[in-house]
């Protein structure tokens, strides 16, 4: 299934019909932005990946930006991968660059998980969940050896929550949805709020058929405890902290550097 | 569960945590097409809601306008009614009002459902689904015995598809959606776009945890074949197109007066 | 909507379709144990449930028999009960017995919630879910001020995992069943399991449309730290385990009498 | 993606953790009716199945045999095949099988597609869904140039309802279920019952997400308009009447003969 030799004439047999729409999640973003990112993206990319490698493919603007380095390696060195998505987006940006697609079925040890984040401070905790992926998101990530965030030099900060104003995204179970709002504003406080769809009426359904409160905490703290408590909630599926999971993070900066940041923690 | 004295005493007691969001339904309006949208639906809700009914509650934001009269006429004339919602949207409506919650289950008989529209032409046929609740919408108005819509004048119009131009919403079980797409293309010909999220990455998921596609059709033609040939191909949920369901549409006009628009074929 | 005066008649008027199957969890059970969860539902019924209450309504055989002691009781003694249910069978038998039913975002405050268990211990650390429902059952139990046990007296235990023999049930996110499953066997030893569907192809799908995990353990330890572990396992929803909630279990025993069991933490 | 050179060594260290319950689908088959499935799988993958092809893999007992001689050719002949799983177990199927592993959205066109059935009438009408997938199975069936039942010869009947008497598997949304249900009855007759599970409390749930409704028909009668309208009914996504879809049906007999049945109206 994953050792293949490529032939473009059968390629054209076999995937006649694909023609996915070239950006499947939309965003406005400036060249310079844009720079950033792609920036960070091919530094990772080039600095991690290796033939016969299992690879985590995380959500998000900036993750277009691997996955198109990743085609262009794999396609130039003949590289030999398997891609695990982490979103209906992430599958897609795999399928439509030609890439190999895999599961955690298959694939539950996966070698390397590259990501972005909607903010990222100085152990490399994160922020994540603003494109509604986090659960699958920290799954993927959590079966990773090695897990890397990819992000525009905009997402650093010295303390979460500066930079990322929106609040912790949390996936719940939608018939739990309120007392869990209620349980994180009376143990935690801040403000829980439903996030909302634009593209239908109501809340926004996530991948896995489930809704997001947006948690704007007013007293940060130890975030790992608060990871735990926000978890042992029954009705929450998985919150958007990403606690001691990344070691690395690739930040793109305007003139096309890479600031290469590692975790404290763990060097 | 229905016929209910209501003590507000007793009420605090009981609802003493829920506080909806006031508006769960975004939608940036002139005050010019609010007033248009408040005189259809309170036109329509006076008209048709008697005492002892099971009403059926719409989606999108002329139902707010709705809801808010049924709310006052309950309280004036001491009715009682059940309420069945076509949307979680809906469900908040009902809800935050204080009206009386029910479900198809226990009710799958309904008195008169009232809902929007995002077109509607002289026939009373109706593209729905701007807002993503279709399929529950048509299920809810297939159980009414009286099925009204309510709009503000802009949705009438005199061939479906020149007011609403974003196609007709067509909700899809999650892996049929690619076929189903090519099946539409090219057995009705136009374009069918897989509807994204703007809130998370990635498709849009319905309250039902499918996808949605948009068809920009070419070729109008017979509604209820073309709707037959639509709900005929294996994936597809149900479209947004209600043809012979509604018999009157009651359009609202900015200077507060109420076009009421009968079906030829129905009267 | 919740104090109400019954009228037979106008119920008939506005229930007239409403004919649930009977008995909606069919169980082949002998009298003897029928009679065993019928003492223990009446009796928790009748000790606990007070006028103008929510109460948590669990899932599974016993729960029948408690559904309808209240019912008889909301009608020899008028009593204003508002019902949240942990599963779509809760729900119907709320429906079916007459009572009126809420939800835990109108109600996120539950005075008293009443379950069954699959086994028991004698701190009350339950396992629970073979029924499916841990997720829903959780999250009204951890909504209650006070949450009660009812069971036939062979759940009783006095090590958990000597009783109920399945394992201990773990819902996934369908996507990342295999890794949990790898990750619970290899940090916490046993044995998980898919669990198959009967009725139907391939895994049961739950409620909220995610698998469940049947993990065999074999090291029991401490179970407040053991569920930790679980449910902060990215993919992880929520697991059967069900420790320090409830503080008294009523078991029935053959002879119709019930024995009271109270958590020696708790009292 | 799909023209692969297998080598068994790189495949053990890209699969190491792969290992699937050897039978995901538990049924309890005697020697005889498993001998007859296998002729009739056999028989039908050896005349159908060829290099390059896109193959939609069907749901049940019978698909095992289907897919276990499928890889075999792969293996023996080197084909380069691409399969399209029905439901989570022939997707597991597939790859318990070392198949390679494809979706619609990469492969909206299947050559061939090879399912069972729970009855058979001499037009190769269907009866399908006792395995709760009729939605996916049609889906990939309607989008095969060629379409093969296979199925052990008890399954042959002479008119439709006569051997599979547990009624007319039809899908629907949840919320929908009790009205769909009764107009079924109102307007078409008979009996349609909501399938319970037997290995959670209350309904099964689909690996849609939705319910099904067992449907026993009193006056058969033209079963392309029978499936038409009930299609039609909003709230039903699809059923389990598979007309005008195979041509050929190839039933297994005890004695490993295989009978070949083709559809009057097809040739």
């Amino acid at each position: 299934m994953i050792f293949l030799h490529r032939s473009p004439a059968l390629h054209r047999v076999l995937y006649p019909l694909i023609r996915f729409s070239k950006r499947s999640y939309t965003v406005t973003m400036s060249d310079k932005i844009m720079a950033c990112k792609k920036a960070a993206a091919v530094h990772a990319v080039d600095e991690h990946v290796r033939d016969k490698q299992v690879i985590g493919i995380g959500s998000g603007s900036t993750i277009v930006f691997a996955v198109q380095r990743i085609a262009e390696r794999v396609n130039s060195e003949n590289l030999h991968l398997v891609c695990i998505p982490t979103s209906f987006q992430a599958k897609q940006l795999i399928l439509e660059n030609g890439l190999v697609l895999g599961s955690l079925e298959t694939h539950p040890q996966v070698d390397v998980a590259i990501d972005g984040a909607d903010e990222v401070d100085e152990d490399i905790s994160c922020i994540k969940g603003g494109g509604g992926c986090q659960t699958q998101e920290k799954i993927v990530a959590s079966c990773a050896k090695e897990f890397y965030i990819v992000a525009d030099s905009g997402k650093y900060s010295q303390a979460l929550g500066t930079v990322w104003k929106k609040g912790i995204p949390i996936e719940v179970i939608p018939m739990g949805y309120k007392p869990v709002q209620l349980k994180i504003q009376k143990d935690l406080g801040g403000k829980a709020e439903l996030r909302l769809a634009k593209m239908k009426c109501g809340p926004l359904v996530t991948d896995n058929g489930n809704f997001v409160l947006d948690w704007q905490f007013t007293s940060p703290g130890n975030w790992k405890d608060i990871n735990s408590k926000l978890v042992s909630i029954p009705g929450v599926v998985e919150t958007g902290l990403f606690i001691n999971m990344a070691k690395i993070a690739y930040f793109g900066n305007p003139d096309g550097k890479v600031t290469i940041h590692k975790a404290p923690w763990a060097f």
